[in-house]
């Protein structure tokens, strides 16, 4: 039994006191886990364009003041009344899309979209009680997402952990909390890309080169990348790119070049950006009759898709994938063990590493576009 | 053989010279098949809603003057060089979705949108010499959908008839050359419902019926009906619509309607009339996490559909269909057999029988709302 176990503990965390403002190291109170709950201490945790969405304002559910943070990994320090599934000392990865087992959401085979702690995390609270356990000097502060990884310490709900092999190393295998599994996911469980199928993918960060990953493991011919940064190309050669387009060097709109270059469009494609009008392109780039285009990216709040019905009508098809599609609990740790088998890359996201303290230069590489991913070492 | 092989046939079919103008019936000309061409001797003809949306000036590829209908049945009267699938005297049904089983749309097993003649019928002429086969004192009047079935006589692309059972009543099945085999195929090929499945079917023309009773074949636990037109509701129940909203009934966007009857939403929806609003309430009305939405419905030229893109993102899936995803040829003759074993409903569509002569009366019943199929008697 830890020594903390029961009691609060007071740690450093990066407090978002408000949107378009640096995050502020604080002292922060992080209260026992309740019934259902574990309290993990997180050793690292990427920043993801999510947290910098949040951040940015953009978020219509976005709190403030909140911890950000959702792709980390760690240790478990303790557990609430009736959690079973893990124990102190485990190895976890925390899991911003739960999985209950329970609710006609994990029930399905064809979602991963749990919805069991939904209503507590949306609105930044612990399911139990509705309240925060974080807090400075008695007044709350906000979770995000449910995973809050930006501090020493954080309490998640116990469906939204995944117990990890505790061989894994937890400086890399913290990527599989989001960015890589997402990309990955989009191909194998959501679009199911076959071999021999020819894949577009827009935009080459981190979650585009794992789609690109994913489309390559799965046997496809061709991988055309699609990105306005043409330093990106050497990079995506080496996660399975065959081919780059630059939009910037062509009149014509990128569906039609496209189009035009595959002898009518892809078999699939992938929005990995967050563009509405790049999301209309990647699917008017699809082959008439199969062509499936996959929304990966995350737009800005109240932006539309558009397109004409006869897109649809001609048989291509439109869907979108959150995490994936994988189930969390179940299927993290599966990824980690493909990565430990070196089945799948994950040292290869990794661009930069910092000291904790240094998380504010941490958000700047991201928006320097020359950062896939920035590992926070939190003991730092 | 026929005494008319290989000779001009003279006979009476309905012209368009001009959108928005009645139909006029005229004695037309109509040439022998050349090499994979086949005349066939239109027996009964019935009106589709689509022959409506061309004759009213709303289809970009309209051409005039030509010879409307697509939904048709007869017999073959001669053949031209090199065609062996199909001889004098059969009995057929004209596909305006060709098969030729071999271009790459063929040849997958993912569409059947073939494209073999598509350059050709798209641009009202026969793809051997590029010419129409119909003329009126030597000036050329246009094929439509490359079936034209408004005429005694018409010359359709070898790869675009289906030979079904010789024993089966032309006045029927005249109807499986699109309404019909388009809403089954909706729900069985394109949608692939499952028993205990809930549906919702936008508009209840015969196309929204033929997807209930897809859906009542599939095993749908619930199919809920919408439509403006409360006095449809008697009629839909004998084709398996089990509740019925009126949209005009409630102040909330049907999609919420539909979302808090059915607790989250709908597992499939389809859009049967044409209007994209309609498509974006049909698509959000599908529950999170694996609601399917088709659009079956052929909106105005120019008219887009927008959603959010978070709609798909939570794992709803926008798809489209074509004559349901038939393979006509090979698939349509299947059809005529489940209708002779009373699998599959075709006499409850035919609300109204005429002569070939008051085949503007036939226009007006379309639009009139109580007809679902008025069955053209093409010798009378």
């Amino acid at each position: 039994m830890s020594s903390t176990q029961g009691k609060t503990i007071t740690c450093r965390a990066a407090v978002s006191w408000e949107p378009k403002k640096p995050l502020s190291i604080e002292t922060v109170e992080v209260a026992p886990p309740q019934a259902g709950e574990v309290r993990v201490k997180i050793t690292h945790s990427a920043i993801c364009h999510t947290d910098a969405y949040t951040l940015g304002g953009n978020d219509p559910e976005g709190l403030f003041p909140c911890i950000l943070g959702h792709e980390a990994a760690g240790i478990v320090e303790s557990v609430g009344e009736g959690v079973t599934e893990v124990q102190p000392g485990d190895k976890v990865i925390p899991c911003y899309q739960a999985e209950c087992r329970e609710c006609k959401f994990c029930l399905s085979n064809k979602t991963n979209l749990c919805g069991k702690v939904r209503p507590a995390t949306g609105n930044g609270v612990m399911l139990n009680d509705r309240q925060s356990r974080f807090s400075i000097n008695g007044k709350p502060i906000y979770h995000f997402m449910g995973t809050s990884t930006f501090s020493e310490y954080t309490v998640v709900h116990a469906v939204s952990v995944a117990k990890v092999n505790p061989e894994a190393p937890l400086e890399k295998i913290c990527l599989l909390g989001c960015g890589i599994p997402t990309g990955l996911g989009a191909v194998w469980n959501t679009a199911k890309v076959e071999a021999g199928s020819t894949v577009a993918v827009f935009g080459l960060g981190s979650v585009g080169l794992a789609v690109a990953e994913g489309a390559k493991a799965a046997g496809a011919s061709e991988i055309i990348g699609i990105d306005i940064d043409v330093s990106k190309f050497e990079l995506a050669k080496n996660f399975g790119v065959t081919k780059f387009i630059n939009p910037k060097d062509h009149q014509q709109p990128i569906q039609q070049v496209i189009v035009d270059m595959t002898d009518g469009g892809v078999d699939y494609s992938f929005e990995c950006i967050g563009n509405v009008d790049i999301m209309r392109a990647a699917l008017e780039c699809c082959h008439k009759g199969w062509g499936v285009s996959v929304i990966v990216g995350v737009a800005a709040a109240g932006k539309e898709i558009s397109t004409r019905p006869f897109q649809l009508v001609t048989g291509r098809v439109w869907k979108g994938t959150a995490f994936g599609g994988f189930k969390s609990r179940s299927q993290v740790p599966d990824l980690v063990e493909k990565y430990m088998k070196k089945e799948i890359k994950v040292d290869e996201y990794i661009t930069h590493n910092l000291p904790f303290s240094k998380i504010n230069e941490g958000f700047e590489l991201m928006h320097g576009g020359k950062c896939l991913r920035c590992v926070l070492h939190m003991d730092e």
